[in-house]
């Protein structure tokens, strides 16, 4: 079973004197293949249990403690409050209390706005924004994240519960979904991470969330035409063409001019603010307040001018105080227990994508560790209670959390910050919000998710990968012209039919030497390298697995043919040995040994001898239990292409 | 734009003399990392497509040919008869002759039992024999597949159906949707032809393959045990727990002894037959005649003791005559045609999978190429044409292919030769079956169906792939002990998985310095490979992708954090450069540049410099076009791992 060249072997090993001749002559001497140590199935088993599910190795701090440091630990590990709380100062408090300020100030028309997209009373974006911020503190691990309602996530419920019940004829019914769907979002959440799969996320590729997020936001903006204009009969499809052929067909008599004023007037005054803010990072907080600045003005316009009798639409009513109790509302049993969990498992997955992505994003920036499991338990939880105390599913928005970062936060204290500035919000202001114009809340949307539409990462995409752009274009074309969940399905659709094209079609190539090396490298890419005559090099990219094996055999054979084809042209001498360069082949299974086997019995047939270079480690062991490599002979495995082609033409490696 | 390295651009080429003294010295020179030259996107396009749909180049032969001999060619390609037929011979038929009869003598009694199977009459079977075979050996390209019903296809559409339709209840319309499931069966193999997607039924795993097949073989043997004991009230179910209970319950006075003596002889008849054919694989024809010989000696003996009046049960009627029209019975309207499509595409796949395992295992024995695309065409077509003339879904049988060739068969007109014996035996002698006992049928599916347990492949998957055994058994327990269209979803299920595992946690290993030589390998296969202090060389074993970017950038920091803790340990130099080795990382996407960029970021952050070496084609283009390269400093790219270890620590590389 010993993978040694079969020639060194019987020569045994190399003397000194014999190495250093070989290495003055320049000729290289012949490597053995390493076989690596044998392990038991359990070991095998546990290391590929481990790299699965714990490749980050969260249990590093636990090791060689005491017992109490390891309860200690594992407190902290679940409330991450208790291992940075303790080190909490003043300095930190003040950077924290100015974001948390500014985000709240952001958040509370957002709220306002968002739960309207889920078909909700504005105050249960509110409440959205007071108990999750508070969970989330104490258990999540990231510094920067915004937690509360996001228009993405309040759409997507919106418009799968509305498929279930219709918001206007049963209210209660569809409220109570609402809860359902949001205990099931946080299950599904603080189940994957509990499990550690939070790895199923990443099956969501990022061109195609870019590309959803983008037809997303477009279709958001376009419901939100029917506040910008003030139209009164609007359409309950989300897909553009009905949207636009509702607001054209109302565009003589539905419209209301004095909407259309306020709307337009605030949203130039939010982008001017946006741009300024944009151009000076300093000013940051200009874009921050001017919502909250222009509800406060447009609140006061209307009450004064009495507008809303002129046809601009008001809030009109926002219940004051704080939460309440929502456990007895979730449907536990029922028919719509399961359309409650098939709700929440979608939302809570689209959640969890867009709280990760934010976490690692600031993570990365400031340099510390986010561990996405911990950090899916801490999500879930939050929406678990969150359903409980009457909030739908929050999750950590992307435009929040990135004037969070800039105004300073420190640690999660900016969202406790925030959700007290809205719990005195729900305690005393309410009322206050009873004369703000829709129109204004339109706006705020509008300008809130407009960059969602991220225009430079999809020329990026388009630039790097063609494959990936037809990805990112599928979803966001199915989000705006069919649905929001027909682009989810898309994204999902296409990301995977671009793992399964990976590994069904790896990449070959043809690989020459390197003049003045002993370097081996694709020809295509390197077009000075130059050929052996007689030897044909092929590179295989892949682990050769079910999937991919009778591909790359056929594929291996094409080359052949074709090298064949152009020898014969020029009469060069015929082709004697396939060397298949083995280092990117990092595994391979029954079905890719019966490829190798196949291969050899056919290029025996023909009198073309199959050698292998540098398989790797559970290759070569997987070669020799499978008893190919006796098949191949021993002697037909080397450690690099050059020792093989050396091996080969003993005549040619002085030629070249 | 360019990618070479910088100090070789600012020094210019070196000159021969420098190289040469370079050489000498054995000191590695410098070599420029090369971008392939720029595609424009149709191009790339093109050779994506042709990679994924064209890789076996169909269409090569039609390269520079005239019009006419492109037409006759075209013909060619879809009836293959018109190639092989021109330079068919006497010696040729001779061998097909002798295997054609022998396969025949094989097919009629298997083809009564398989009907059964499926819950049909057993002319369907012998019709199955005859038309499918004719059309296949006009448009298949395979010369040693043996074309009729198998026993795998014959249960799993007989479950499918009877789930739809009580067989028992409504004979007809169970009839009509059994030739509905056939028609689209067939038309499902050929559109996958037709459409080149044939590689969708790779995505089956062989392992799963394995254990699918030796759990319906064990589960078609257990059906088996009402004909072999003479049961008379048996269970519609085949689990192995209610066919047990089933026979056990009816121990007492179900079981016919009669019935027990005339299966136990002729089933251990046909077992030492086997055992003789194997031993001596001259007498081939001794196994391939004995079922045959069975199934005369046994309908004689019952003749002549009128057995069936002491309980024998017998086949009793046969109808003669030919395949009749059944184009009228497929529905191709109402409830029935979805369920139809349901099954047919179900059974069509798992029928294609055996067929063009069969093809490609011969072919491989004899040399010849296989397209498999077109081999599903042509299956496709045999199953359309089936469909409408009486037939259920035929596909290559694995057991009469191999006696196929065994018996010396040239082309595909072994397979005419058979049909034209059923069609004889349709015309002649079916009403000589009727006192065939049914217990002899059972005791031939029984030896038929035991080669399906393939327990040597079985050890081998156990041997080389523990996931593999895993998805193998889970497949065969699956069908044992819950049905064939469960072990079959658990089938297809872990394949899946194991393909998403795969491509979500790639392999990565710290590479060492192979003694006296310039190789950089795996220090886990080579332990007596040395490591650089204060470098740090990592190799990603795959293309990263959005399914893999997060896991190989938080691997890759844990390698860093583990070893770190190592050399703080041994107070050894601090780690300041990381070698990432991207020989294997044949592609990245967004996804993966943005772990790059975030790497390099954390990395500049702690003062390490990220240096990568070797990257392929398609990622030094991408990390161009990304921008990246300029980030990270083109001369941190390096051809190979030596050079880059050599500029990192031109003090180190002395020592060392």
């Amino acid at each position: 079973m010993s993978a040694r060249a079969h020639h060194v072997d019987s020569e045994g090993e190399l003397s000194p004197a014999e190495i250093s001749s070989r290495r003055q002559s320049n000729s290289p001497s012949v490597h053995k293949v390493g076989v690596p140590p044998k392990q038991n199935m359990f070991n095998e088993f546990m290391y590929t249990f481990k790299e699965t599910f714990f490749h980050d190795d969260p249990l590093r701090h636990f090791k060689d403690q005491s017992l109490s440091k390891k309860l200690m630990l594992g407190l902290q590990s679940v409330f991450p409050v208790f291992e940075w709380g303790r080190n909490y100062n003043l300095k930190m408090f003040r950077g924290d209390l100015i974001s948390g300020l500014t985000i709240a100030s952001l958040c509370i028309p957002q709220d306002i706005g968002y739960a309207k997209l889920a078909n909700l009373d504005p105050k249960y974006g509110l409440y959205s924004s007071f108990v999750p911020p508070l969970v989330y503190a104490c258990m999540g691990s990231s510094r920067d994240i915004a937690i509360g309602p996001v228009a993405v996530v309040s759409l997507l419920l919106g418009t799968l519960l509305r498929a279930e019940i219709d918001p206007n004829t049963n209210p209660d019914e569809y409220l109570r979904l609402a809860f359902t769907a949001t205990f099931f979002a946080g299950v599904t959440q603080a189940t994957l991470g509990f499990f550690r799969l939070g790895f199923l996320i990443d099956f969501l590729s990022h061109a195609a969330v870019v590309g959803f997020m983008g037809g997303a936001a477009i279709t958001i903006a376009l419901q939100q035409l029917k506040g910008f204009l003030g139209i009164k009969k609007f359409t309950k499809k989300t897909d553009i063409v009905a949207v636009l052929e509702s607001v054209f067909s109302s565009a003589h008599h539905g419209w209301n001019w004095q909407t259309i004023l306020i709307s337009a007037c605030f949203l130039t005054f939010l982008l001017v603010s946006k741009f300024i803010g944009k151009k000076n990072k300093k000013l940051f907080w200009i874009p921050a307040i001017a919502p909250l600045l222009s509800v406060v003005i447009s609140t006061f316009f209307v009450y004064i001018t009495r507008a809303d009798k002129k046809g601009v639409q008001i809030v009109k009513h926002l219940d004051k105080g704080l939460n309440p109790s929502s456990l007895d509302l979730i449907y536990f049993s029922g028919d719509y227990l399961l359309k409650g969990f098939r709700i929440g498992v979608v939302s809570g997955m689209v959640a969890l994508t867009e709280a990760v992505a934010i976490g690692r994003t600031f993570a990365a920036m400031k340099d510390y560790q986010i561990d996405g499991n911990k950090e899916m338990v801490a999500l879930g939880a939050m929406n678990v209670i969150g359903s409980m105390t009457s909030c739908y599913v929050a999750t950590g928005s992307f435009s929040r959390s990135a004037v969070n970062f800039m105004a300073g936060c420190q640690t999660a204290v900016s969202n406790i910050i925030m959700s007290i500035v809205v719990l005195l919000t729900l305690l005393f202001l309410t009322p206050l919000f009873k004369y703000t114009p829709n129109a204004i809340l339109a706006a705020i949307i509008i300008n809130a998710v407009i960059p969602l539409i991220d225009v430079n990462a999809t020329v990026l995409i388009f630039k790097i990968d063609k494959l990936d752009f037809v990805a990112c274009m599928g979803a966001f074309f199915g989000v705006i012209f069919a649905s929001v969940e027909i682009g989810l399905l898309i994204a999902v659709g296409i990301s995977f039919a671009k793992i399964l094209l990976q590994v069904t079609r790896p990449r070959t190539a043809i690989l020459g030497k390197i003049p003045r090396t002993s370097v081996y490298r694709n020809i295509h890419q390197y077009p000075e390298a130059t050929r052996i005559p007689g030897v044909l090099t092929i590179r295989v990219d892949s682990a050769i697995y079910f999937s991919n094996s009778n591909y790359v055999r056929e594929r291996i054979q094409r080359w052949l043919a074709d090298e064949e084809e152009k020898v014969k042209a020029v009469s060069l001498p015929r082709i004697q040995f396939l060397i298949i360069e083995m280092s990117p082949v990092t595994d391979i299974d029954t079905s890719g040994i019966h490829a190798l086997e196949d291969l050899y019995k056919s290029l025996q047939k023909r009198d073309i001898q199959l050698v292998l270079a540098n398989p790797g480690p559970a290759v070569i062991d997987k070669l020799h239990v499978s008893h190919f490599a006796d098949m191949l002979g021993h002697d037909k495995i080397f450690l690099t292409v050059a020792e093989a082609v050396d091996s080969c033409c003993p005549k040619l490696s002085d030629e070249v």
